[in-house]
């Protein structure tokens, strides 16, 4: 296997100190310090931070994509299965972190959306993704009588993301996985009930 | 009306630049400026940027608190009409800041939770009385029967919170207040249905 290049440990390090420390408490420092690189190996990979938090965001959405696999997209469960298996990823993750961090998209959105209208833009982006996966969920939930045919697959595959969202910025706070978990007894109870 | 003193200009002019930049985004220079007092007032007031975030965060509840008084607590209207004026002065605020800024206790359980103990304790008792406040409603409208009897007031309330949370993020990202529309609408059509 090929050594990772600088820019690789830039990115994948800078990942991690990024999600910990935040994108404005990240300093360019903070992260060629992390990944054991020269400080000019920053300027030389990349324009700007924010250009560094595009990618750094674009390396997240991977992982993201790779969790679909087996919730969101995973055709040997039922669809609501499937977005329950979503929610329980999450609580898994944030268990790994010691319920510290969060998502790294919530973080974003809170502090650098007013502050970097292409980070903005690309989180616009990325959430819609998520939601179109969860959509799709619903509407198969529906086709296969699970939901009912009234339920508007787009519109709840909204709340779902946005309510999540919530869910884990709690968690996070309290250091307790009780509002994600809270949040989808209830979204199963009333939401997704009928 | 006495002039404000310093300290006084500190903390709302300050609450004005932690609101729009975020804890970690708003230095101690940006802070001072705004406040158009001596750089060593700062120091002279607080011990410490953490003891300031702390103090503009009872000036913000106070806020919080003051905008009770026309929603969760207020008895002219029926139970969950005031949990719904209380969505609505959240979509009304928002539209005040052109649909930037958010919800500071959001931001800052986003950012400064993981970097500072007394800021996330705070946090925490802040999110619990909002949420006490949300579940008075609830009890009160189980009484009235407005909603089932079986309805978990404490864990309802807990949802209700965390969701709003979770919108009112995601409509700063998407510069749209619809996320909140659509959690209010769900949240009455489906969880505070029966």
């Amino acid at each position: 296997m090929a050594r990772p290049s600088h820019r690789e440990k830039l990115l994948t390090e800078g990942l991690g100190v990024v999600h910990a420390q935040g994108y404005v408490g990240a300093s360019v420092r903070d992260i060629v310090q992390a990944a054991g690189v020269p400080q000019g190996s920053f300027t030389n990979h990349f324009t700007s931070k924010e250009a560094f938090g595009l990618e750094v965001l674009d390396l997240y959405f991977e992982k993201t994509c790779e969790g679909f696999q087996s919730t969101l997209l995973n055709d040997s469960l039922k669809p609501l299965d499937r977005v329950a298996a979503y929610i329980d990823l999450n609580i898994k993750r944030l268990r790994s972190f010691e319920l510290h961090k969060g998502c790294m998209y919530g973080n974003l959105a809170a502090e650098a959306s007013d502050h970097s209208e292409p980070i903005r833009l690309r989180l616009v982006e990325i959430f819609g993704e998520i939601q179109k996966s969860i959509e799709g969920c619903l509407k198969a939930a529906i086709k296969d009588g699970d939901l009912a045919p009234k339920t508007k697959a787009g519109e709840t595959a909204g709340f779902i993301l946005s309510s999540l969202q919530g869910a884990i910025l709690m968690a996070k706070t309290t250091r307790s996985t009780l509002p994600i978990e809270r949040f989808r007894k209830i979204l199963f109870a009333s939401v997704l009930h009928d």
